[in-house]
């Protein structure tokens, strides 16, 4: 089946182009003709640009957004909040998943992602018992990225430990943890969850340094081959000087020295790393899985980037807690954090005459798409995997091209986001998923349930 | 003219109340009834919240949105970015700040904002001479508050010298300038550009310690007498040093000593100050005028926020250079800046089992008020300024009351304002401003002839 979308203009790997024609078979872009006319049959777009990856995703803790933001009687942190997230997750069933997921992915179209990385850790029925098939939630996963068009990259978390030096799991943990070979069937079954899904690609997710031995990270290194792999790591200051306790490294540290730290592998936070980590760590071709918007919500603190970008190492954003989904607000505050704190501007452009909103855009695609195993870009032997942007927002009153993503990420926001195409199916109009009133509907009915 | 808005909740001064009904004579709020059904006439809401007020804007720094992110050839800093919004400035003419003001002054009503402090110091022609009409500019931004409904506050800014110890202003400066003379006539000419516009308020501003000296802030503060008084102040490190130099204080410190801060007060960023200075400044009665978004663009720093907020110091929310316009987005990071740094969350939130975007907006609210001399809260006697969101939101899925404006702060964000009233008027329907797209014609025509 062969289709087309026109633009009014689009970004490809080498700049804004004019008058661009997207030529499509079975959604995958075929040509890419530019200073032509639209055809009768087009689909019609503003300013088309590539769709993001979303690096790190935990879908069901969209449904507690909003719900951890009052004070308790001691000193709120990042372990307050993860005990609140603890007691809602105890209630999520299979068919709860999917609703929450279903709505947080209609809300990563609309907000600029059009794959997730979705770091999935509740595996098992409340008691801690398997479920009968044993990929229940992940099938639920998988049924929200159907429902909503959006690409998957699955990373089933293997969760063994409560803290570094393998000690016992905590109660409220029951519904993560497995055995080496129990994770072995877990992942087989997470490939059937995938089944049919297109462009689906399934990765392995050792939690954390807190929560898997050396010899689990080595057999899960081994399982995941040349497969993303995925792991939490320093996100939080008590956890750098546990593990330093522990092993007398850092975590970003102890996993370069002990682990084949690689292209295949994505570090998600690594927030407080030194000056050589951050040199080895872009120096391994990893990922750092930045995720701004929740690091600011949680109190993690911010990412040492200028260095690491310098290098360049390479990175990724990911909505995480999903307390907030908008691609260009996590471009908007990487690169707020680092001014407020450098006081200075233009962190992420790296050489003079260098847009910053360009530069984050890039790096942020170019570092999710491989993150995630997926694609970034307007190019031949992609997935039409698009944004389009509403070229009459005021904020783009006569922009020169080079400053169409800083207007966008800097001034209109999310609101410029008109149209979104997955695989070249339209799902996003006028900055709404289609299925939206259902997905609402089926998400308000469940978040009911579950507060009841 | 009586009215009523029915909503299906209401925020009031005590806590939120279901099925609300809001009694209007002329705009202004003659009761307010709760459990009640709606009439057939009435307007309808959903929640309804207070409109905000905007303590700090330049309305012109819209037109450069989005413009400034390129990186320079040396380290980019609030002085780089100074010179380019300098060079654009020069092309100003009232009828381009009646444009670009207009546009400005819709987005913020649809963020969220139902008056703005207007701190307007490009009185004078490109040449430095007065206009024929002296108040022409001040003239274009009343036009603009009118086009568009939003309340005003004018805050007529005196500017004489280029820095510390009464340097001559220097050339770009010359559309800011005027004599202690001129600014009595000028401030005369603003109150008559105001001349039918309604709840509008008169202020005085004189710029920085930089751009005034000793002698002429006693003769503005003079001609103030209780009116708002708005100064920017400590925003940059430079500033302070150099203020150190000159008086041996630093410039919170000095006005503290040698004016009479006060109640009717705004000190516009104080971003650089000591415990001391933060705990003086919170026990002066003054508000700090906290520009969160546009300090994190310009790469200003970080308010130091918990001391002040616990004294309790008052304080309110500017959009500034109005590169982004959103109240919500304000407080959030104003929020999420202080947790980054602590590393700790729930910072605003002043005792146990508080809501931390209550407490945001709420005293958000009280200060931008005092600040502006407005009103703020949906009670007998204030004009019915009032923000509707939109209760299907899924951020707002079964959440109680008391969580409402967490989950608009943190989660939906602006995406969830769905109407507004000024003074009883609705104004934005569906979050669009019922003006919207002839202003934003207007707008478009005057950036292309102003980059043309």
């Amino acid at each position: 089946m062969s289709s087309a979308i026109h633009a009014a203009a689009a970004l490809l790997a080498h700049g804004w182009v004019d008058n661009a024609r997207v030529v499509l078979v079975n959604g995958m872009i075929t040509a890419v003709e530019h200073g032509v006319a639209a055809q009768p049959d087009d689909e019609r777009a503003g300013w088309l640009i590539p769709g993001m990856p979303n690096v790190h995703s935990h879908a069901f803790q969209r449904a507690i957004a909003g719900r951890g933001e009052v004070r308790g009687s001691g000193e709120d942190s990042f372990w307050s909040w993860r005990q609140a997230m603890y007691r809602f997750v105890e209630r999520l069933d299979p068919e709860a998943m999917l609703a929450i997921a279903a709505m947080a992915y209609a809300e990563m179209l609309e907000g600029g992602f059009t794959r997730v990385g979705e770091f999935h850790y509740l595996h098992n029925a409340p008691d801690g018992a398997r479920y009968c098939a044993p990929a229940a939630m992940a099938d639920a996963l998988a049924q929200a990225a159907r429902d909503t068009g959006l690409a998957m990259t699955l990373l089933p978390v293997f969760y063994a430990h409560s803290g570094f030096g393998a000690q016992p799991p905590l109660a409220e943990q029951a519904r993560f943890v497995s055995s080496v070979d129990d994770y072995a069937m877990l992942h087989t079954a997470c490939s059937g969850a995938l089944a049919g899904l297109a462009d689906a690609v399934l990765g392995v997710a050792p939690h954390s340094l807190r929560a898997v031995s050396p010899a689990q990270l080595g057999a899960l290194t081994d399982l995941a081959g040349s497969a993303p792999l995925h792991v939490h790591v320093a996100e939080q200051l008590r956890e750098v000087e546990q593990c330093v306790e522990w092993s007398g490294q850092r975590p970003v540290e102890w996993l370069l020295d002990h682990a084949p730290v690689g292209p295949n592998w994505c570090l998600v936070h690594a927030t407080h790393i030194t000056a050589a980590e951050s040199a080895s760590l872009a120096a391994s071709g990893a990922v750092a899985g930045l995720c701004p918007v929740t690091e600011a919500n949680l109190g993690d603190g911010l990412f040492p980037a200028p260095d690491y970008f310098a290098a360049p190492g390479k990175w990724g954003v990911g909505s995480d807690s999903n307390v907030r989904i908008d691609l260009f607000e996590e471009l908007r505050w990487l690169e707020y954090g680092q001014r407020l704190t450098l006081r200075r501007r233009n962190v992420a452009a790296l050489c003079a005459g260098q847009s910053t909103g360009a530069a984050l855009f890039e790096q942020a695609g170019q570092g999710g798409a491989q993150a995630l195993g997926g694609a970034f870009g307007i190019a031949v032997g992609n997935p039409a995997d698009c944004v389009s942007l509403d070229a009459g927002h005021p904020a783009f009153a006569a922009i020169p091209a080079a400053l169409r993503l800083d207007a966008a990420i800097f001034s209109a926001g999310r609101e410029a986001i008109d149209g979104v195409w997955r695989r070249g199916r339209k799902v996003v109009s006028a900055g709404r998923h289609h299925a939206r009133d259902a997905i609402a509907a089926r998400y308000a009915a469940t978040i009911a349930r579950l507060t009841a």
